[in-house]
């Protein structure tokens, strides 16, 4: 019997069509998403009838939608880190098998904190847009070399991060409750938030969690003009607090790319000095290639099937 | 006797005043620029009455300005690379010693170079453009991992730059006619031009002199949709040919730091695919303070003084 593997995210295979040519050359049909956008419940139960398999995105994987889709539903295999949108319990209950691609996005996220972070320190946004205008205006800026920039968070992203950011001569200092300066690279500083708050020109939060890391009384440890960058979650930064400090001058530039509401309207649209990308850090042609190919790698294991390449 | 520094660029230590410092320290006069912009000649010649030494930007410091200021003129540190501001016979005629910071703008042009392909490539000012209007518009980058970078010119800075894409995982394929592969980089590859350009998704521009390089002929060589940077000079590429690449599609996206004139107007500043920067690859903090430091014990060196730090 052919193998069915039904495709949640509509941007599947859409830069590079060898994600989907694994597949088929696996023998497996392959069921697109026909919406061209991500599913609601109903949808979703209705795409995945008769399918053995699912490439996951965002859809709602709830009991209800496994219930729906087992027993011949075996393995949901999530194009990405997070899994909050599966019902692991249900998928436990059912015997479908569930993963994730979780190196995946770790050069894209690391590679896009540093274009930010260069981007803010060397006013590429203001240079551009002025000399579009016919404004011929020097501003100086900031150079990495030596500049101190604190790492919240150094689980894979935070680590590539660091190394990126010492190829530029950068100074770093990391903060997370759950490591030992041993496994640091050389160079690198362990600190309490309190000890690298006060002295950082940079602050980078890579952590886990929804938990607010930095609110009020710790945007008043910072240094005056402190850059901060958020690719991890909107809610680790207390968005009134941000807000604050950008207007009393406490940050001098921030970048956000994980947002408090996606799509995001809020109060930092009306800053110049606060860099915005719509959750983005992964959107590379490299990133989704890798996380897509491995994906399908991981699901053609959890069905049985050995891949042909 | 005192000896008296005149102060050429109206930047010197505004940002740090360290550079000031060292000269005051070696009990030197300073004499600042008291204009606050670039001096005319005849300003340049009033400003060096009775001074010992010059500390000197771009003014013109040509036969008619090196006359008027000898015998009691010794010597000119340059703050940057170019002297192309200086005649250089002159001096040597009135024995005036001219020094300049070759090594200053290395790290500054490098990380800039970097900045300007990553804020390209992952589509920063698009997406912060439409966000801060309340758009919320995913678009597809390019990571650095496994691209291909044609630099053209391998001299410091080009070699700087190599290292740092080469820390993102880029390829890197060198063209200088005045170099052996020796030379080069693990993992480097030295190539000519013909080879180089058709299989390069970024072509960035490191020579020197003023001779056109990139021109109608070499753009109809490259990739479609390549990224073509430069930090070096706006002569060494035909803007016309540029222009009419940028309209066709084989140049996706360009970035400008050196212009053809400047204050630029040109054709570029309606293309919102070219990122354009007023000449600021050099503007950052650590840069200036480098440049300036080595400038000012150049001149104590030259002058015969002993620096106190």
């Amino acid at each position: 019997m052919t193998l069915t593997v039904a495709i949640g995210p509509s941007s599947f295979a859409q830069e590079n069509d060898m994600p989907r040519h694994l597949l088929e050359s696996a023998g497996i049909t392959v069921k697109e998403n026909p919406y061209g956008r991500r599913l609601t419940e109903p949808e979703i139960i209705a795409h995945l009838r008769e399918c053995d398999g699912l490439i996951a995105g965002l859809e709602p994987l709830n009991r209800t939608v496994i219930a729906s889709a087992v027993p011949r539903l075996k393995a949901i295999a999530r194009v990405g880190i997070g899994v909050a949108n599966v019902d692991f319990e249900a998928a436990h209950e059912f015997q479908v098998k569930v993963s994730n691609t979780p190196e995946g996005p770790i050069e894209a996220v690391a590679e896009m904190t540093v274009s930010a972070l260069l981007a803010l320190n060397r006013r590429l946004i203001p240079a551009n847009e002025a000399l579009h205008q016919g404004k011929w205006k020097k501003e100086i800026g900031a150079g990495l070399r030596n500049a101190r920039i604190l790492l919240i968070g150094y689980g894979r992203i935070g680590r590539r991060t660091a190394e990126l950011l010492s190829a530029f001569g950068a100074r770093i200092l990391v903060c997370d409750p759950y490591i030992e300066a041993a496994s640091l690279n050389d160079g690198e500083k362990l600190v309490s938030l309190e000890e690298g708050l006060p002295g950082a020109d940079v602050i980078s939060l890579h952590a886990a969690g929804e938990t607010c890391i930095l609110g009020a009384p710790e945007f008043s440890r910072m240094k005056r003009g402190v850059t901060l960058l958020n690719s991890a979650r909107g809610n680790l930064v207390d968005e009134t607090a941000l807000v604050r400090a950008l207007d009393d001058g406490t940050v001098g530039h921030a970048w956000f790319d994980a947002l408090w509401q996606e799509p995001y309207t809020g109060p930092l649209t009306q800053y110049p000095q606060a860099l915005l990308t719509p959750h983005i850090a992964t959107y590379t042609r490299q990133c989704r290639l890798d996380m897509e190919s491995t994906a399908v790698r991981n699901l053609l294991r959890d069905l049985g099937v050995s891949a042909r390449t």
